[in-house]
């Protein structure tokens, strides 16, 4: 079978980190190029992505690691062009541009593929066949880490459209809305925004499902120096203890760590992705997005000290 | 044809003033009940939803005007129960919720109904008409009234979940959501949260279309006192100016005002509400609250005087 060429527009960190050797291993996909605005990344490399989609040869699918807030534009012109597309999370900024996407990638007959890594971690998946079926009795989820070790210097998490503590929490959300057995749902957030930010540096969640029977509580935490955290820990009513640590890497069940074969995240997603092109489907999920969405219209909002990158 | 029984759950101002007239005056329904907290409303009236859609013999459908926030129970109930449902708007404080209340309704074969009344104003399908095919060249939305007016010390607007200037501003949304001839997405939104509350009190949105070549912009005050102003104004490339005044109750095309026959907002909600019903079809319309959940997302947050009721 004639591999598929995509190439990669954005070549950030992820892109060099992740992006690359996932496509390289995958015997199904051949990296066609690369843009970014600093001309970094495998050739042929350009520093316009107009250019790469315009001079690349028999290019079937880009993958798009841009900074989310200029994904759209770019995604509805490489739609246009005949081009699949699949988005590093989240998708984009907002929640209307997503389904206009979708809208668009179904008229054409495109695959549109919204990505969220930590769905494919290793215990993502295991968790939630753990708990089909059952009802939760309670559900604490910590998301806590220090920000200045992680993003040292980038302002942009502050400024709008940033996410703040929702940047890593988005990745708590989009495991949440794939093992939780029914809808979940938000039914409080407290917020605190620094006083020279435009996004929260901390909140208290609390969600609700039609499947839970007791609290469902979510603490974020961005500035964690000592007992950084990434852990959701879900008791069902007939006694199982589930926990997801380290973003969903380990997984124990009633205590018991789990031995789990898996391709890895990003493996994982370009195998999905291979899959998606094979059967011509498109697989747009805004679940995660739509549940920070709702954290920010149901939000208490409470003021914190000055942020400084 | 045997009337369709509605009750109402959710006595309120809108329920008395709208739902009951535009009810008794379509020979297609019929008025079941009522219920609220207060036990006001036509008879038989009951102080517990639940008693009520228990104890109506052959009710066929709700109509649910409680405020948004206890929506998503009571719909899930009414829809677990097999009864239709018409939502006031906005349908819930959240998104995730509608989605699922949307696949509960598919899942049942029943008629969800999220009704946006300014969508049913004199103008703007008119508008939607007329503006159909062309370009936009510019947009300004002025929605600026008093709270203090509309609203008198009701604090709700400000505590979480109350929407603050969006409660009046997604009608405006409701509007341009039907009428650009494309897809419209928030760009940039500047929200002004008083120093005491939880929602904002005013708001510069800026608006970006695939149909538009020129700026969008949007002025939102809730704080205005003299020169009140809900009016959408749109000129089209070709020359067209479209400008919907009052809420969408008058249109004027060119300057000229248009005569238009329409049977009222909500007698237009009912008669689309027995269209759905007699093809048992769902009409969940979530564009308007996206476009809020939107601008939350990409928001510019400065600090404003506080508020008093």
């Amino acid at each position: 079978m004639k591999p598929l060429r995509v190439a990669i527009i954005g070549f950030g960190k992820i892109a060099a980190d992740q992006h690359v050797p996932s496509i390289e291993s995958n015997p199904r996909f051949q990296l066609a190029g690369t843009s970014s605005r600093e001309g970094k990344g495998p050739q042929p490399n350009f520093t316009d992505w107009r250019e790469l989609i315009r001079s690349v040869d028999g290019l079937d699918a880009v993958a798009i690691t841009t900074p989310p807030s200029v994904r759209y534009d770019i995604a509805r012109e490489c739609l246009e062009a005949g081009l699949h597309c699949l988005l590093e999370k989240p998708p984009s900024v907002g929640l209307a541009d997503i389904h206009d996407l979708a809208c668009l990638a179904e008229a054409k007959g495109l695959t549109l593929y919204t990505t969220w890594h930590s769905q494919h971690s290793a215990g993502a998946e295991a968790a939630g066949r753990a708990l089909a079926g059952k009802r939760v009795a309670k559900m604490e989820v910590r998301w806590q880490e220090d920000v200045h070790k992680w993003h040292p210097g980038q302002q942009w998490i502050w400024e709008p459209g940033g996410f703040g503590v929702f940047d890593p929490a988005i990745n708590a959300f989009s495991i949440l809305t794939r093992i939780i057995p029914d809808g979940i749902f938000v039914k409080s957030a407290d917020l605190a925004f620094p006083s020279n930010a435009h996004t929260p540096v901390a909140g208290e969640i609390a969600f609700t499902s039609p499947a839970a029977d007791g609290p469902m509580t979510c603490h974020l935490d961005f500035l964690r120096k000592e007992g950084e955290d990434w852990t959701i820990e879900i008791t069902t009513t007939d006694g199982l203890n589930v926990r997801l640590e380290r973003g969903g890497s380990d997984l124990f069940l009633n205590g018991e760590r789990q031995d789990i074969d898996s391709p890895g995240e990003y493996p994982g997603i370009y195998r999905e992705f291979a899959d998606l092109l094979d059967e011509r489907r498109s697989s747009v999920d805004v679940a995660p997005l739509r549940l920070v969405a709702d954290c920010l219209l149901v939000a208490r909002r409470t003021q914190a000290d000055p942020i400084f990158m």
